[in-house]
């Protein structure tokens, strides 16, 4: 097995639902993992830093390493709210029994593990939709992700929001084409309330988690046919299309897809654009952190949005 | 001047954010008009009271009539949320020192006033959006007004999320067509924050109200010529048309339009939809409720919205 001197390698990807983590050495030997609550700085540092500690805790009781070995092991984490300004410097400053702390962005280790370090893109589409490239001179752009309601479109939030409206139409008689399916308004239905008026006033109250836990229905109600189901699924891999291309500009390239979304909208996207190479994939963002604390994948280097200047 | 035995009739609209209310003598003259803040019943309907009293304080005031002329006095109102369950009974067991409450549908007033208590359709474009016609039969049917996100397409909060979302693209350098105005991306940043990630941020806690806020500037950017904003009123009018068409079945007839939007959407409904008699009206629904109260009109038989049941 490995030494237990270190320096260790304690790679977390920390979210808004879930923190996972890995302990490894300088061998790059995974030596435990573990999961916790999340931690994304949204909910403050102290969850943050609490997050994080669960996760260490179980490390240490799979591996029998404690206080000694945590002064030569460095943390590197990716971290959802990672731009809110101060809160990574506070979380550093809480965690400085480690050797050392550093953030980068959500999904820039599920980005290095798809790529292997390498030039790329990703798009993982779950509830929201991230999307990130690594270019030739190890620079990374981000776009998507803005969040509910008005961002984050094509994913799974955005596509139960869309079968909400046209639920709304299809009960109020408004001509749709192609039409709404009956069985889908039942399912929908069935999610909120009974009745057309409970489902809407659902609609009012509910959180993006909750519209995504409508787009499965979409999904099968396509597979089984149906042409609406059909067509909002392929106006969902049109926007993802759309960011891959804002991704590579005039170039083509590799594009990754992640997420509960990812391998619907596969077929969808290759169909759609078949220039690119669209692989779907389960990256594992806390390998791909220790891709990058191991120096196989470049440092974070985020790029600014195309237009931020412009606004 | 007019008698003061009564029976008088006390005429409200009770909207969420105000209250407006006249008060009739049995010979059709108005006495006097006041207002308070807003009485929904979703604020319960204890708030509801208060309002109207505050209406009814003032109207008294300015009459010199008190407590012995509201036992001759008969209320009737239009009032957001009268389908809550419970909350209208509520509401007029806390009121039964009027001689009689009658509650109707909030926009059933405005529908009256802009027809007449004859048959036609009156569409109301504000934030929300609000359909209602009345037939040969005296019945109404009243679509759209599902509420935000997923409903009231078309409308003030809607247009202002379209522009949010198109914006999102923007600054991500996703191609749109035609393309999002750089004006107008600084004129919603001014309102949400000068940055777009502080820009981005607000519109995940933005009400209603605040998305309606940005549709005089998409507006005014159509008066001005560019194509993203024309489109997008399009679009509106669209959904506008679509809500006639549905009110009207395959018959056709005069449409109202009311709202901040209504004269705004008015030609661009006029052009795409020529076989409808488009009118722009500034319908007041106290003087709706008054044709009810009098007899003028007929009383309230709402219809089933056409797919109610198939859901």
């Amino acid at each position: 097995m490995n030494t237990k001197t270190g320096p260790f390698d304690f790679c977390l990807d920390i979210g808004g639902s879930g923190t996972r983590g890995a302990l490894f050495d300088r061998q790059g030997h995974q030596l435990a993992r573990a999961e916790a609550t999340g931690g994304a700085l949204s909910l403050g540092a102290e969850r943050s830093q609490s997050a994080i500690r669960g996760v260490w805790g179980r490390i240490c009781a799979q591996t029998d390493l404690g206080e000694r070995e945590q002064k030569t092991t460095r943390l590197w984490a990716g971290i959802a709210g990672r731009g809110l300004p101060g809160q990574a410097k506070e979380l550093a400053a809480l965690l400085d029994d480690f050797l050392q702390c550093r953030f980068v962005a959500d999904g820039y280790g599920a980005l290095l593990a798809a790529t292997g370090g390498k030039p790329g893109a990703l798009i993982s589409i779950g509830t929201g939709v991230a999307a990130l490239s690594l270019d030739e001179n190890g620079k990374t752009m981000m776009l998507s992700g803005w969040g509910f309601p008005a961002g984050d479109i094509g994913g799974g939030a955005w596509l139960g929001l869309m079968a909400c409206s046209a639920l709304g139409k299809y009960i109020d008689g408004v001509d749709q084409s192609p039409p709404f399916p009956i069985f889908l308004a039942q399912e929908i239905m069935e999610v909120g309330g009974r009745k057309p008026q409970q489902f809407m006033a659902w609609q009012t109250k509910a959180e993006p988690h909750m519209f995504a836990s409508l787009a499965p229905l979409v999904i099968a109600g396509a597979k089984k046919g149906d042409q609406f189901c059909h067509n909002l699924l392929e106006r969902s891999a049109q926007e993802i299309v759309a960011l891959a291309t804002a991704l590579y500009g005039k170039k083509t390239g590799t594009v990754y897809l992640r997420g509960g979304l990812g391998v619907p909208l596969y077929p969808l996207c290759r169909r759609i654009a078949p220039s690119f190479d669209w692989q779907p994939t389960e990256a594992d963002p806390v390998e791909g952190i220790y891709l990058l604390a191991s120096g196989q994948a470049p440092s974070e280097q985020i790029l600014e949005r195309p237009n931020a200047q412009n606004g």
